[in-house]
């Protein structure tokens, strides 16, 4: 696994998410209580985040932080 | 998932793979690289760690961050 393939898993887990949702990435930052650009970053897999920092965004999107470590955007190709 | 559990998988996995290559935790420290007490306390579950340190710790053990982040120390039990 090269790494930062797990932050970037959990971004496109999110991006798929909120898009799936028809959330602004604004408005999925205020649901998830994190500053918008903060959100992007982590959209983006650029932020290496925390193990709880994992379960927390899996809490409160009711998701399960192994299926937010596992994820591919090929799930969802061309979305 | 209780907060928390993630870290607690990844130590438990640690103290296993350490335990299975029979070394102490001082020298398994010495081999990943880091102070004694401080993978003492990842062992345990006790550090948040960040993504990246999981992958590094997977990297160096040639080990699946995955199985390391979905291990559950029954698969070991009474060891």
């Amino acid at each position: 696994m090269s790494e930062g393939e797990l932050q970037r898993r959990v971004g496109a887990f999110l991006r798929a998410h909120r898009q799936q949702i028809g959330l602004s990435q604004e408005a999925f930052a205020e649901h998830v209580g994190v500053h918008r650009t903060y959100m992007g970053s982590i959209e983006r897999g650029e932020e290496n985040l925390t193990l709880r920092s994992v379960e927390k965004l899996a809490g409160i999107l009711d998701a399960d932080p192994i299926a937010m470590l596992t994820f591919t955007p090929d799930d969802c190709a061309g979305s």
